[in-house]
């Protein structure tokens, strides 16, 4: 045994801990950089150098050392405190999926997905399903074995399910899906025979240099640290962080749509809230940042939605764009504003759609994942079905593939299992929105009068500080005393019924 | 023998030289991204992940089985082609030089430098250079510690001379700045009798936004590839690149005064085009890119000065200046904005000198550091020296250390002996236009009328496209039949006489 004393084997994992975190850094921020301002031509370069670090991190995170590190630690579980058998935990859960899964299968299956994912840009590019089916076909295949890999006892889906947030079951999907399905079509239904809410004034013109100030303002107003972290631009808005003290988001902006940069900024600002707001010592460790993306979402669209889309809100915003677009929003009242942030259409791509038909969106997924995982569905039939679901949920008809089954990337990435963590994110908000009005009993007052932090600090004291220390089902026995669907389903009633006086 | 095939031997160099490329890409973008947008506070966590991969390319470039490969290939050199050959030599000599020096005397060397740096930014900030004085001692000590372990048959200054700029030696220096100094002094002294140039149209306000777009325009006048290249803003320029397709030039702007900008985007550019102006073959070797400062210095200085600084191009690129800043320039000639573009005057600082004045800064430095190493000067004496040197050579008062012997970085960093490679880059440029007035007789004409084709073809054919295959000495003779510093005299001369009308 090379480490005797318990104390050097924990410090040795926390030096692998770090120099994970310094590969993920450096990936990170070349990742950054080339979605951001890296000249047009510089993406193979990138992709050779990203290679190149990604073989350093697989090579450390299959390292028979590490291996025997993580094991003699489960070994001896009782002597470590709460935090570092949670590391141990997190750090073992990907050792044992290494363990599993035979090495020469798992090179195989991600040189498949990398192909994959060209496959599917050119395959989306073109609407032409055929040529990416062969792809995914080989993709659900892999799934199948991995989720035999994982757990032979359990149902395949389940374990794919699992392995992205523990303890998540078809069973609690089906029941979750099923409640929001009851709750929103009608919904759906009552709204489309109303007048459609106003956005037109949100659609003029809006120069991008007043929206970028605007943009920086309002990460002001959410409470991040400016020191920590910047806004860029980019195509499709993602966060990112590489440190406690180092964190990016984006956004793309419309010129003759200002709400899209807004409600991305509040979004993305939220998910950078929950990475910036982890205890200091857990920098450089698993434990920082959200662990699952369930919660991550729950964040994001904490300040999205139920803050950002909140009547409360819609004053203290307006009167920020207003700042900066005096002209534009003359004569706009907080009421109006509220109902343009909130106008609800069903639509057919998932990243669009508004917070009332965005579950459907996911629930399409869901269905047809747990078919094609299942064996009840042919990977050819994806298109018809997904057409189907679309009709039959959303009550849309999708004109192509391309704004079809081949719109989001996921799959050919290998994720099956994933979707579902988006719409748990926006019913976990619902719920913990219930104890923060009874926890903060003035917090709609101070929200209305613009001052977040009551909100913020909610947030922070119940959840961000703990980054991965619980998983989500812990989080929301701890917080909620357990998940339920219908404060979610509450929620979207209450809200959509005041908005379109249903 | 692991390597029984030469082919293979090859092929796994090259691949040790990937491998370097794709750490010094990360570390670069890293820095890149440190010193144009990264969040304020972000410096701690990126200094670590620097150190890391720092320490990764160390292990790398100290591994015994590199050691092998160089030196087997070293010994069946007959068997290499040129290009092989060359960079064999170029990584035998990192190897030898590792070889040389004691592994815990460059541990320490490098903690010291590392410290030095911090020291030297507190002792510039409170011009104190007792501060700084311990640490340059030190750094001194190491400096002729490690002459000797390179070669100790050589005079101590000459063998560090040599690490930088190979077979360059004081006798060279010695009579390369007499000669500088005989013959730029008396210009000086002659222009303080005339009436000072008015580039007082060039410190009015130029809103930083049209400077930005500018830029861009000189960029690609000089023939840069803008899908691979991006300009960032930052403190200090500088030029930096990961290979051929992602390069990156910065510049400061300054609202009132243009020129800065636009002379430092001519400088980095300069850098850039060389930089990317390699065999496609040689990216990710050692041979891609410029191998010596000197001859990166001729290039840049020749687009900003040579050319740039020329009365040629005064009237294209004053054309350009006049497309975004109409008002400013109203009223202004190709001469005036010549000769704004040209006003000489003695200063203080090395990095604001104009091109008449420049190599004596560095002259100072040359004399200093000579005297330094060869111990007849202490460190304690050096702001005396300097100050005394500064009024000879300038004729100007130093006031205080912060603007006197504390300006330049490049002592906290250990580098005594690279200095000269600024001066040497100057001259080594006007010898070169000698030769390419000869091959291209119409390239002032062309120049005249805005194509920098001619120029930017010659360099590149007969530089550019070499990267580090050749020495500056094997170029120098090549290009020119040896250096001769009287092409800068008389460059100099002819420009300042016409300017100043002397």
């Amino acid at each position: 045994m090379k480490y005797e004393n318990i104390k050097d084997t924990m410090n040795a994992l926390r030096e692998f801990q770090f120099k994970q975190a310094a590969i993920r850094h450096a990936m990170g921020v070349l990742e950054y950089d080339g979605e951001t301002v890296a000249p047009k031509d510089s993406a193979d370069g990138r992709a050779r150098t990203m290679g190149y670090l990604s073989e350093l991190s697989y090579k450390m995170t299959t390292d028979p050392e590490l291996f025997e590190l993580v094991y003699s630690l489960d070994g001896r579980k009782d002597e470590l405190d709460t935090e570092e058998k949670r590391m141990v935990e997190i750090i073992k859960k990907d050792c044992d999926l290494m363990t599993k899964i035979p090495m020469e299968e798992y090179v195989q299956f991600s040189e498949l997905c990398s192909k994959a994912g060209n496959v599917w840009k050119e395959a989306k590019n073109t609407s032409d399903f055929a040529l990416f089916a062969p792809y995914l076909e080989k993709i659900v295949e892999f799934d199948k074995k991995l989720a035999a890999y994982i757990n032979p006892e359990m149902k395949p889906y389940n374990a794919l399910l699992d392995m992205y947030e523990d303890g998540l079951t078809m069973d609690t999907l089906d029941a979750f899906f099923g409640k929001l399905r009851t709750g929103i079509v009608p919904l759906i239904e009552a709204i489309s025979k109303k007048p459609q809410l106003d956005d037109s004034f949100t659609k003029t013109n809006f120069p991008i240099p007043a929206q970028r100030e605007m943009s920086l303002e309002v990460m002001k107003t959410m409470g991040l640290n400016m020191d920590r972290i910047i806004l860029g631009e980019v195509e499709h808005p993602f966060t990112t962080g590489f440190n406690l003290c180092d964190e990016r988001i984006t956004t793309h902006f419309h010129e003759d749509d200002m709400l899209s940069n807004l409600f991305s900024v509040l979004h993305e600002g939220g998910h950078a809230i929950y990475d910036m707001g982890s205890k200091p010592e857990y920098d450089y460790t698993v434990l920082c940042g959200g662990y699952a993306m369930s919660i991550h979402e729950s964040q994001s669209r904490f300040y999205e939605n139920i803050i950002g889309r909140s009547k409360a809100f819609a004053g203290p915003l307006l009167e920020i764009c207003r700042k900066y677009f005096p002209l534009q929003f003359e004569g706009v009242t907080a009421e109006m504003f509220w109902k343009a942030a909130n106008k609800a259409q069903p639509s057919l791509i998932r990243t669009e759609a508004d917070e009332l038909t965005y579950s459907l969106h996911v629930m399409v997924r869901y269905e047809i994942e747990k078919m094609l995982i299942g064996g009840t569905l042919q990977v050819k039939d994806v298109p018809e079905t997904w057409n189907r679901l679309y009709k039959e949920y959303l009550g849309v008809d999708v004109p192509d593939d391309r704004q079809g089954c081949l719109q989001d990337s996921h799959w050919s990435g290998g994720s099956l299992g994933y979707f579902p963590s988006y719409a748990l994110g926006s019913a976990y908000g619902a719920q913990f929105l219930s104890i923060m009005e009874k926890d903060v009993p003035d917090m709609w007052e101070k929200v209305a009068g613009g001052d977040l932090s009551p909100v913020t600090g909610w947030l922070h004291d119940k959840i961000h500080v703990y980054g991965s220390l619980y998983k989500p089902g812990e989080l929301m026995d701890q917080i909620c005393g357990g998940f339920d669907p219908q404060y979610y389903i509450d929620y979207l009633t209450k809200k959509y019924t005041e908005l379109y006086e249903l």
